[in-house]
């Protein structure tokens, strides 16, 4: 049974304020509407109708210029707006640290809240050019919101040698190419679930248009059919960062991210 | 045995009328042939050199600017002559929509052809923007033309439900990943076969100068493996579609298209 | 037991004198360099760092311009100090003729020395538009250094009759996929190996920037794997070539170059 | 005094079918639009701020898609309804032969209608490709429609000769860098005018992203001096074509129009 | 007399917080630094080589990711230590916004220190997005610091209403194409000047590859005129800033920022 | 009185040698005939079509891959037999260092030949990279063939001391902005003219796509007010350097550069 009611919120989250390499994530969501455009609405792989979820997009959330903290505070009294009506969300990034006032807001709602990222890197790092809130300490921050095992990593292929051995600790850690996912669903099922998908966890060459290009991930076969193996599991609020179009030239990185948010409402938001 | 003598002639049908989303197929033949120029006439998988095979490069085919209709009926009767002299064909998209002018010369000369179609897209819509005549309704016409099941769709995965209930009563369809071949080489085997390549149905990573990326579609290599499997049809002609260079820049995916006409001509077209 | 002592030297060779197609390998360097900056020290999958393998980058050898036979004495000449020392080395292309005069110099420190060369080309051509000296002949002329079957070439799809008929009797030969590897370490093992690495041996999607991108590569992916069976070999020099930066608009070529760099240092090069 | 009431119809007409070289005018309104976000509501130059123009933009006219004929009769019926409302209206091309049908409606309502055209090219060919609706013979059609010496075109840089004699004859013609006004003032003043801007009349450094760059034309700086000087015009009507985005990778081309277009409502269509 | 001893101190300051629509200006100062290595280190125009000034490049200022006032103040640290030592300076941004840091340091040392800003903005908003601190309101805080009429701007031509009034009654306001400057000579002669200068300030066609790209400005040759005509002003301080290299395909605008950047250190710090 | 015949021979000479920066002008030739084709014939600003001029296009001298000497003496060789026939000729480049056995072979059989360049750069240093044929010194060993005062300079904008130096007393020299031009047709009328334009003479504005953009230079107009101006010079070869597509994304340099070639052929080579 899903804990939120019929109906999901969209909005985007154009934040782009502590990549250390490429930027240009802020205008992430309005090429994933754009793309999407162009997408059918119907799935033949799921045999279901996007016009049958209902999706509310209220947009992207105005965030105040440069400002960091200003930022995550209106971010996360945005969602909690949302959580109050009991409904689901999807957040389109902008980039990965979006997703820390999104799960605060979530587990204020969901005590028993369990994290699934998918992610080409941990992004567990205790402080990243002296700084606590980043892109890259993202989810050190989360498992500490969340405590020890309730954060479930898939596909990392990139770390640090101290992100590693907290992940062995902290973290329910699947590194490389998705795996026997059994023991996966063993840890989510019957919980909330909230996931968060980096756009990099599948290769640069499904994907080029991200921050930090990583060799050697997903295909994106491999993440749709990831999606639906997790079919069952009560999503009540995911997001999908790091689609950074100035790097994408052909647009396969936004085509991609439009069809995994499609395919998410329709496999995680849909109400028969 | 062929039914069609030694040599193929080759042409370019800078057709781009219809696209709803990127244009740009026009050019596609002229910078396929300029990739071409690039790759070796000798394929090691297939230890065949395409400079035994005769093929008669006859250019662009000149369209009137702007006038479909006056487009497709050039199109056809261009065709129509090369069918009379028992020759097969290769013509070089331009957009899907070619196959239509096309298909009905050669269903002339060939009344029993069969259609073995490779796309993303199912192309089945009874009307598109209100009209019968497009890049997306062109395989409905097609299937309208041939009569029923006389069009195998592979590849095919996006389509819209009403597209889907008329695959599946109306052509073979096999949704998805290149599968087992044999139930499809049953259906082709011995008859005349019209062969058309839509370069999407290979995934944005391999082929991004498309006119409609969608994720997850074969690798290169599953579209040659499935090339190399068809190796005994009898096809007497063949197109090759929807390449968009204004959305390649690193130019791969005419660079695929220019091994897929050498390896098709070598596969389907050569006389030892 | 290794044959070079601890430490590596790294060292850029813009050379770009003889591509036929596309040029621009001459910033592969500097553009491999930037891209490893985004990179992790640590490697995750090798659980190894490459602050602690000693890697002396002496920057890009200075080549005078437009001197082909003045640019090849220089990198003979520079490459002899490097192995006077009992150093390794990893020499960034640049176009594949650098890994002649890399290879003549090797092979007088290493008489007993075998190539390995990871590759979508042969590269064996007599000549080429009548010249000996080029990137599409370089193989050729390594081949006749060696002697017979001291060259192990792997991956390759693209080559004339003749390179194949040369490569059946003078070299071993393994075209295509990856396929099982233990014939190939019998061959090496236990010997000094001069491992040459051509980007384009990935597929384009996985590797746009490069001079002559040829469809139906290895995945990235499959790259690593190769690498990681090739750990015990005693690779006493190798180059990592053909990364074409102007084709390369994501940036994801040089990312994986990087990688590979890294991997390889952290592979081949690693004293615990 | 003007002949149309205060506020001004918007609305983007996405053609791209009649293209010889390069298409993409059909993503122009979009493109030009989010450019418009950019940039200050209020012109220092002009002293004067958008939001007291009543600007209605009723978003693209929906063209049938490959229909020709189609496609200009709709259009010409959408403008209808505007004229009947004694509104003025602003046309976002999109192709240049859009002017045509929008010329045809405004003549309807104002037989004195003069029409003045800023472009590169003179568009007076008699037939392009045989076909006699293309964007190389608009103006033709549009000078037999209004009669002798009713057509005033500037800039024009490009004709064939057959142009030129017609327009020596039959149209007020100024070709090259914008020269004294004086006269062009005469002709235009105390009429009904419409005002077709083809993007190209600037030079490709300025404005790259056209269908046929012309090199040689005007700088940015002598248009927007140009709309200055023609402020005394009662502009019933106008149109801003030929802005083709694939070819406009820094968005200059794009910004360039959102500037025309703000500055032409500021001019054109303010009522103080 | 100059106020500063011989040497000029060169550093980067990739700051990109504010920007409202195109990202990117942090990887200006390496990209400025690049394009410098293919410039001739000789001034034909100015008859002078850049080897003959002191230039020390102490690479780019490391900034805390995200951190806004830690940035702007880490700014201020790093240029008072230069201020200290009597030196002038040269900043490479990065976002406008570096410059307010900047001159507060400046101010500090030189108490009658006038600011000379070339730029199409006037950057002279109150609040932007409800924050004070942004590229936008950058030279409105630097305005306030110093005091009424003590910032001259030139090639402004974008402004709102509220910052054209502004302008008019606290600074020096020269709008538009670069006039006559004795005026503006008078203004800053004998006194300590701080030069900005807004990459923008040229037109887009000379410069695309900036974060808000505003038709209708200087040609370079204009600016590179402008610069020397101000050969005299004893120059303590300046900054270049707002190249933003992923909209600058060709590389033109970060080779015109070389060339000022080389320019101006001749001009300004050239101690014969 | 021409010395030549009617007709010209055009071929294109794809050297791509010497480059220090960018590379990529051996493309140059088939971009500049592909963006010919989007040219009209006829010119309106000469009133003069190219269909009368007898232009033979021989395609692209077949250069030894990365054989310097070997290259030059085939374009020497080639240009000979034209010369032989008593006609003019136009060279498509490649690189600037065509220039000197173009000029080489000109010079045997006009022993009176001056030279008029138009250049950004000097090209007139005595080594580069120690090499004595490359690009940057190849108008230096021009000068030495010629002699003292028989190369003329024209929009100069880059060099070395030394090269200034050189230039002052062996060439006519006229930096910067193209002036008054009486002096320069004084010395240049009634003898036999070579003239080499390097398009990089133009601002990086109009001509993006070039080895080494120098900011400041003409306007494209400039240039075509130039090539009028030189109309009755009998110009018995030119050559047209330096176009390099890779960093021309819109086009635009092709495009000008085919104009150029357009109105050269119609100015110089037009028999009434």
């Amino acid at each position: 049974m899903r804990r939120t009611g019929p109906g999901v919120i969209l909005f985007g989250v154009p934040l782009d304020l502590t990549a250390s390499y490429r930027t240009g994530t802020r205008i992430g969501p309005q090429q994933i509407r754009a793309a999407g455009e162009a997408l059918e609405d119907y799935s033949l792989a799921l045999d279901r109708d996007v016009r049958q979820v209902k999706v509310i997009d209220q947009g992207d959330v105005e965030l105040p210029a440069g400002n960091l903290h200003g930022s995550l505070a209106k971010i996360e009294e945005e969602v909690t707006t949302v959580l109050e009506k009991r409904m689901a969300f999807v957040a389109l990034g902008g980039e990965h640290l979006i997703t820390l006032p999104l799960i605060t807001a979530a587990l204020s709602r969901y005590p028993d809240l369990v994290v699934l990222q998918m992610d080409a890197h941990a992004d567990l790092a205790e402080r990243y050019d002296g700084e606590a809130l980043t892109h890259a300490t993202v989810m050190r921050r989360v498992a500490e919101l969340l405590g020890p095992k309730r954060l479930v990593q898939l596909g990392i292929r990139s770390a640090t040698a101290e992100e590693a051995a907290f992940a062995r600790e902290q973290t329910h850690f699947f590194p490389g190419a998705p795996g026997d996912v059994a023991q996966i669903l063993r840890i989510l099922a019957g919980r909330p679930v909230y996931l968060s998908i980096d756009i990099d966890v599948v290769d640069p060459a499904f994907a080029p248009g991200v921050g930090n290009p990583e060799p050697g991930g997903w295909s994106s076969g491999e993440l749709f059919q990831m999606l639906s193996v997790m079919a069952d599991l009560d999503v009540v609020g995911m997001d999908l960062v790091e689609v950074c179009p100035p790097y994408d030239p052909a647009g396969i990185t936004a085509a991609l991210a439009a069809k995994i948010l499609r395919d998410s409402l329709l496999t995680f938001f849909y109400h028969a």
